[in-house]
């Protein structure tokens, strides 16, 4: 039962490690959003299936993914990257995963409040770092988007 | 702890299961989505409270299962569903559970964009196969659902 | 690895006990609701950050929830209690973590069908009691809520 239990306890870390980038993205901490990544993680942005579409955006290394995630935060009042489902493939050192979210994002346009909503998808490969589990490679699917005016 | 280790192990197969449904219907693959039944398979609709209503439509085996799958799919443009929580009990070789899923579904009526969203909960009868776990029963309960015109 | 597994039995216990609160508020049990909590547990309310707001509010033992659960099950139609991830550090017979939950509230007002949002995270501290974990205290944070009428 041992593999099993190797790939429970990797699982769970892995899953940990997703989640860690939506707290860290909510509390507009682009820092630590960068540090779920390995030192020369590469994010890149699709707005169709990767399969069939070419990536709109390509950002590579702790360094400029910080620096966009803290020029992202300061567009919004409010996020929440509600995380639905992970599924993930362990082999060895490395892992491979599908996980849902739903990205919702609170902000003022012109007095208007906006909510936007963004149904991702996040198409991850993870390796075994020695700080632990580590996201090198994210294509981030943006399936739909929604923006309406919002009243609380 | 081995009781224990097993649960877990089967609980993690459980929830894999869940969500392999949604990933099979959210990348329009309808013998994917029906591959997660066991051959006799039976879904279950309800539009309100299983415990103090009748279904108002059932679908047995996985050839009708796939057929009604493939017919849903056409409709949409794309869905999101995403999984919540899942509360699962095994007993042996078989397992019951209730499963949160928001379904988000994109499709156009008349050149107007719009969001179909359904509140549903998945409560499902579980089989351990020679092939793995696979849903015997699902009754597929709409809490509520929501249609509204959607921009991008 | 029996320090390993301990956490993953305990991590799924602590995140069905997170499940069960959302599960007797939708299905309108506020007793069963009342139950995931000590017998001294205690709930407050933040429309802010807690590290920078004071709550709003602070109900104290199982018989003022089960008052107060009541009291909100009594107020709609149905709600859809989302719970997405749950982080979670346990220490011996405590654990704290936090949860994110997208909370829909239907109702009618004035004949009007209206659907009210709130994006919460839970920050829970949880002890191990004989009967199980249970939430010892429950820092209930609103993010953002939204509130718009809503058809089917």
């Amino acid at each position: 039962m041992s593999a099993d239990i190797e790939e429970l306890v990797d699982r769970l870390a892995i899953r940990d490690l997703v989640d860690a980038y939506a707290h860290h993205a909510d509390r507009k901490d682009p820092d630590g959003q960068a540090d779920v990544f390995t030192a020369d993680g590469v994010v890149r942005l699709f707005e169709g299936d990767p399969t069939t579409s070419e990536p709109v955006g390509t950002v590579t290394g702790r360094a400029a993914l910080a620096s966009t995630f803290a020029d992202l935060v300061s567009r919004y009042d409010a996020t929440t990257y509600l995380n639905g489902q992970s599924t993930v493939t362990v082999t060895g050192d490395t892992a491979t995963g599908e996980t849902y979210c739903m990205a919702h994002h609170l902000l003022h346009d012109n007095g208007e409040r906006v909510l936007l909503t963004m149904a991702i998808r996040y198409l991850d490969g993870f390796e075994r770092t020695p700080e632990g589990w580590r996201i090198a490679r994210r294509d981030l699917v943006f399936d739909w988007t929604e923006r309406r005016p919002s009243s609380a």
